[in-house]
């Protein structure tokens, strides 16, 4: 396995792999890789001749007051585990290469779905997601791009990017990978104390509670994200951010009875830490 | 040559060329092709395998009181002098196929470089060319594209585009092609009356007077906008919008003596036409 620091080695390992007309697989992440990501590159190893793991905390997705600074950084770790689940290279980046410029170019996914969830309690953050992977899009020319669904939001403004804007590639969107208490698998885990650990199971098991209404046939969009809230909130230590559900996928509202499929999305603090989980409902 | 009007008839026949491991260039136009689009086909046909020109009006980057539905549309004229010159594809699609969803996802060069000479004049203009020129290359793919130094800003707001989102293709800038009486080419051109046109002269030829004044030694970046502006003066039918230099290439301000390349740009209106033209004044 290879590591790149730099644009410009990246570029010519690609160019050599394009020219012998392998397929690229590419998966971004912010590095603290867990399960969650050994599944992505996974999945990558298994559909493409060659597999780019990019691991960068990137600035611009990070709002003034949040984690930038304390985002577990691990990138000895993060190649083993790469190289383990079958990666060809590494992309480690600095800010300054992957921003060279002091003006901004942005990209940008406007609309409702930009406007919801993790796009209303962080109105920058998907800014920053789409100005990034369309670098990285850029600069890998994937066949495949792989990213999790832990992230629905972003799934989606993701789908919606690669749509407008024509990029020429699959997104590769793989499930929730959990803890065996039921905990989603999350880089920022790593900040909860023992106690805000296990109340933040409420999570998932307020979910899957959602879950076995549905199963039982409730429709109504709004009893069922009622319904997770009024479950989620019997735990004392749950800051609830929100209990929303949308429809997919362009995360509208989703008044009356759900039709093809909704999202229901849960963003909760522990202590200082902000955790997402989220559940898709499909009509059958 | 084969006319596509849809980006799916597009990609399959660039999937093709690629396989086979052909270079491509792209001409990316807003049709009512002239003289200077066609030496930019031409040497997009010298330096590539394949050349597609695309030929699409695009809304995003006109003002509401702006020219859209007057903008010449010719396109079978178009095909007959892209073919003439070496295209194998013409891409004309609607509107519609261009911008598929309501929600638009915009691509967006921020700072300096967008808010002077027609970033000022045009406040929404480059987002519209950044927007749909991403997506035409996200499409095409091309190793290289064509543009025309008659588009001074044009050309350095792609620039930078690139550079920040890491496209990965060559971008070419050729020449502006003139008139033999020196009048710059431009679809806009065909709007102007005979008096009209005569008067427009007044930009080419102030332009080669402020040439030979830097020539004879003047590095004074204001004393030769100014010396620029009092000639253009001189024709009563001229209405400036601005006579301004800048630093290239990120046309910051230009105080003290010229150092580098400094961009003379002028953006004048003839009855309701407005024109620009330019000069690259290069220290030496």
């Amino acid at each position: 396995m290879i590591l790149c620091k730099t644009v410009a080695e990246l570029r010519a390992e690609l160019a050599i792999a394009r020219n012998e007309g392998r397929t690229i697989g590419l998966v971004p992440t912010m590095g603290a890789l867990h399960e969650g990501h050994a599944s992505l590159i996974r999945a990558a190893n298994m559909e493409n001749d060659l597999v780019v793991v990019s691991v960068f905390v990137n600035p611009t997705q990070f709002g003034p007051n949040e984690d930038l600074d304390s985002y577990p950084r691990t990138l000895e770790a993060d190649c083993l585990i790469a190289e383990r689940e079958g990666a060809d290279i590494v992309f480690a980046p600095t800010a300054k290469e992957m921003y060279p410029s002091e003006d901004m170019t942005w990209v940008e996914v406007t609309g409702g779905i930009t406007n919801v969830l993790c796009g209303r309690s962080r109105p920058t953050h998907f800014r920053g997601v789409t100005t990034v992977v369309s670098k990285l899009f850029n600069l890998a020319q994937p066949d495949r791009a792989y990213f999790g669904q832990k992230d629905a939001q972003q799934v989606q403004v993701l789908a919606k990017m690669v749509k407008d804007l024509f990029f020429n590639l699959q997104l590769r969107i793989m499930p929730i990978v959990r803890e065996a208490d039921g905990l989603a698998k999350s880089s920022r885990n790593t900040y909860l104390s023992p106690e805000e650990r296990r109340a933040a199971l409420i999570l998932s098991r307020s979910l899957k509670e959602a879950e076995k209404l549905f199963a039982a046939g409730e429709r109504d969009g709004k009893k069922l994200a009622e319904f997770t809230e009024e479950l989620i909130k019997t735990e004392p230590m749950a800051d609830i951010d929100y209990v929303e559900i949308y429809r997919m996928p362009d995360l509208s509202e989703c008044s009356g009875p759900l039709e093809g499929a909704g999202l229901l999305a849960v963003a909760v603090r522990f202590g200082k830490t902000r955790l997402i989980d989220n559940l898709v409902l499909e009509v059958k």
